[in-house]
């Protein structure tokens, strides 16, 4: 793991995920960009093997026969494109966080290093792990819903409606080290979920990205229009000074014979409508895609859907590639950089629709 | 009452409403263009006094001593100007259902004669009148969510997900006689009830408005970015193939301290936040504004909503200015035509930014 | 109208009830025992005419050739009988709050009365008048949940958890008045529900009744276990010390293949399960009753329930049957005693098992 | 681990809510009575080293340096005693799924054995583990209700309202290995919640304990009014056979002041309500207990709960006392047995009110 160090928020999310299926073991870290807290960090973790630096890391670890398979890049958005490049051409598998990188030239070596590379990369846009949005995304499949006709993501959050002044804040109200804001930090996450439901990306986008909160370097709002190639219109809202709001990220699809509805508040459930009859409530009861360790009714979250994540990840590493397309990778991430830019390029412009790569989604 | 014969739905509404509080009694009307189904319509309800057209009834009605005092129109949206016109300059006060009229210059008209009477005019922005809006209203004006930053409203409907082919939709679809589709239908709702409770209106927009039924000559979708003087940032959706969505208007506030959200679908409830404080949930129990007919607890509807505007009307006919204040009007329609204007004004422009007339809600 | 003077809650929604279809018109009235306050308030609601007491105005108006056809009795509990009698021996129908009458005594003097008259004889039941209720029968009726195994009903209130001191506690915390606490307020609705949605009463009942109030002379929470004659159990759970509980009545019904939910606080809702199978949601879109005012997604309420009853029982009234088989009356009324007195006959004994008159119900 | 080999249900919770925050490895097992069974389960654990029968087990792993310090025992509950005693003589700690057993003996046999041993006794009530859980029983134990007049807990489910035939219902339907039905699988979760929760048992119990699927020899729906010392009164409703159920438990408490809602469905929520002001929605972001691995607003469920117990018991076994005062065992497990013969002994004598072991809960 390079980053995930005391103080850290993902990075203690990543390892329960890692090991709720038991299918990884945490060996060795660089957690930290300062080596006393890596060493302290390490230390509490118990991990075998501590580096100051990942790529001291990702060297060393190459040399042994016992070195790592697979390593978790959870630290600051500025800091994956480096650790990324570094393990891919050390042919280490690299499970990455979210947005992909805080630049377009990050995003470029972490392409270029994975094209070089017969090592893996996974990006983990967890909210896709969920078995509800696994079933949402079965049931568009299959045409369940007619033709799509709109598309709604929300992700609202307050935790910046003031400044916390967290280490999690700290770096993500820095441009330098973030890239973006709300856009970066869950307006990826928003895009990634409506292509990965619907299998489509936009065509074109509107944005209105804000700074809303006095003083704040960064985008903290964005109500993002968008318009899809076969017709269909949509939008995405991202905030993150949304005062009550703690996480409240859902998704709503409606076609021309019915529609989907997924809230994460409540995200082992699915409400599925039909034109003229009555909606369902479909529970994990009715998930084909076998993502649940416990029965429906024993509510699962947020490290269930992301260990859903690792466990797909562990079974693709040894070689079973079936969950392969459901894992999110570097095209999402390449996605989730283009997203950012063009919603800011749109922004700028005074809210003019403006293309986005077009295309199928994961 | 003008319009509301065999077939129609708001006029039933106005009826009941007007009844509830025993404060208006139905004595005349022209229920129908069409002479024989007016006549039909009057028999059915006991109407003691029946007119073939509004025009005679306008000039029959203000002859008599014991002629109506107030007028309820209830037609289509291009059947507004006229009859309010024509009430207005008998002196006959004008309870006028949504949008004002169906063309800018209709809504000329109907301004004219308003400011050329001694009669009054009302315009039933229904939703307006629910105790729970009444009270997010108050909070709103004591300060009570800080700094306004987020405005969101959405109405979404699907009844013309597909064309039912009745009589509420054969003219809604008309471009004639509707002169918009869902912008004037559930958007100037959506509008008003941002302005009720929030106090201001945007001063700019910026919309994507869409047919999404092939075929389509009104717009059935709309979703329209809004920015407010003071800095704050929002939102209207609004949709007619939303499937699955019977009629689900909300409101959604959010500011530097707390927030409200309210649904339509409970509308006896009010949420209200606090940054870093447990929610409430607020109910009538709470609402100072005495609009109430039962105990909390005892649902409340669309009905007693309707009513609510009714009673306020008959208070204001009476001499009690008290209610005026929050008593949708001729300000309110003006605003929702330019609202429609506006909206299409930025769609045609690829979506552009857009000066509405700001200035502060009724 | 008999009682429903000022101050009085339940008078004033019948009067809006019987109004809002346009059936009933309040002619006459003895609006309050005390003859100056009788007067005050039926010259603020504008009554023809005034009694000082309902033994003078039953004559009176059987009398008129244009004397009342209907009387609604609103009065407290010991009030039902006397005018109940009086109004049924004058040929006059009458509508009677619930529960019938505050003693055994007056149950019967009431059911008398009944049976010698031709008059008719209404209890209102209002929650059986909901659309999700009658729809919920409808499909009990059809077998829809397969074999009953289980019924639930809760009827929390919270008004009186401590003692409000108000003209509707005063006598409802009187026993000489009430008859019986929450059983005969709320106690009765519950019964009167479950017999109605599932056409079958009870044939056991063990019953712990209790006061939980310090010094209260009634009840004010009472759980009641079910023995159904066909093998179903189930619980009525009554409570006018349920803090936070507005006034929450639900039914839940469960069988063998399927399940029924209903909760008064969504009253436009009802949620049928299947069992293996996806639950759904029905609104009043689904509702074949045809009790509905408005389209679905338009909340309906109470009064609107309230107001169902008030047609039903004009169209009954003007010869119409249809209705009847849904109207609860006196049957209902006797049932209801019956219950309150059973379940303080097994409270008294220990909560032992006690026979309840089984019976199909309404 | 004792039991949890293929096709079991709990076990599987068990070992991930174990790894979770890795404080546990699964080492040795004796996972099946079955030894081919027990060794083909133990392969695809990966475990170090496999029993054929937990005897041996027990002994072999006392006897080695590298023993296990604790052991898990997840058999069917006729299985509990055996093992448990065994493990407590060896001095091994044990960790054992509810209820303590099948019959009294059982249970008193578990009982002697820890009272002769040092190891620690554990048992897995994990409902009780709940961050707004924890929270609730913070907020009973400050008065926070005011006095408690109610208490409601139901836990209703459908998974046996057929038989589904599956190796989970095989032996919970058979009285000789699950001891009881419905009142020992969910039953004594209820009981154990309330006291948790409220501090304190009832002292008196009144039942109608039904087999409600026809030929079926244990119960499957029990109903359960309850008596307090303090003069409160409650209820349990626990129901396999609640069509559409999937594991619904709850918990509401009301009292003179106050009250507490909660809902397994939403775990994160706990709804607090206040005699004549709003209700506050709280959520982990107002837990104490410092129960959470998460922020706010992303959903933690079951396995998140039952690691809870695995945390806290691995701190106890480490030496820290902390925890041991919330932590469910002995004591919990018999009067969870008591509270099954009680309810039982009331049913059987029609209902009657019997004592219970009155006292404070853990």
């Amino acid at each position: 793991m390079v980053g995930g160090g005391e103080g850290a928020f993902i990075g203690a999310v990543h390892r329960i995920a890692a090991r709720m299926d038991g299918q990884f073991q945490l060996i060795a870290g660089a957690l930290s960009g300062d080596p006393a807290r890596a060493r302290a960090s390490a230390e509490a973790l118990g991990l075998a093997r501590s580096y100051d630096d990942w790529a001291a890391m990702a060297k060393a670890e190459a040399a042994r026969p016992d070195g790592i398979e697979a390593v978790a890049i959870v630290t600051p958005n500025h800091l994956h494109a480096g650790p990324a490049a570094a393990f891919l051409a050390s042919g280490i598998h690299v499970i990455c966080d979210k947005p992909l990188a805080a630049t377009e030239e990050g995003a470029r070596q972490i392409a270029e290093a994975a094209g070089a590379s017969d090592a893996r990369f996974f990006l983990t846009h967890n909210y896709a792990a969920y078995p509800m949005i696994r079933e949402a995304r079965a049931i568009m499949a299959e045409g369940g819903i007619g033709d799509l006709r709109l598309v709604q993501v929300e992700y609202l959050q307050d935790w910046l409606a003031s400044d916390p002044g967290s280490k999690q804040s700290e770096w993500r109200l820095d441009p330098a080290r973030a890239g973006a804001g709300a856009l970066g930090d869950i307006g990826t996450h928003a895009w990634q979920l409506a292509a990965f439901v619907t299998g489509q990306y936009p065509s074109q986008i509107a944005a209105e990205v804000s700074a809303l909160v006095p003083g704040r370097a960064v985008d903290d709002d964005a109500r993002v229009a968008l318009r899809y190639a076969g017709g269909a219109r949509g939008g995405i809202w991202v905030s993150q000074v949304a005062t009550g709001c703690e996480n409240r990220l859902s998704l709503r699809l409606y076609g021309s014979t019915g529609g989907l509805e997924w809230s994460h508040e409540v995200p082992d459930r699915l409400i599925r409508t039909h034109l003229g009859q009555p909606s369902q409530i479909l529970t994990r009861a009715q998930d084909r895609s076998a993502s649940s360790r416990t029965p429906p009714g024993h509510p699962e979250g947020y490290l269930e859907a992301f260990a859903n994540l690792y466990s797909d990840i562990a079974a693709v590493i040894r070689g079973d590639s079936t969950p392969a397309a459901r894992l999110p990778g570097l095209a999402d991430g390449l996605s989730g950089m283009e997203f950012i830019a063009a919603a800011r390029r749109s922004s700028e412009a005074g809210g003019a629709w403006v293309a986005t790569g077009t295309g199928t989604a994961t």
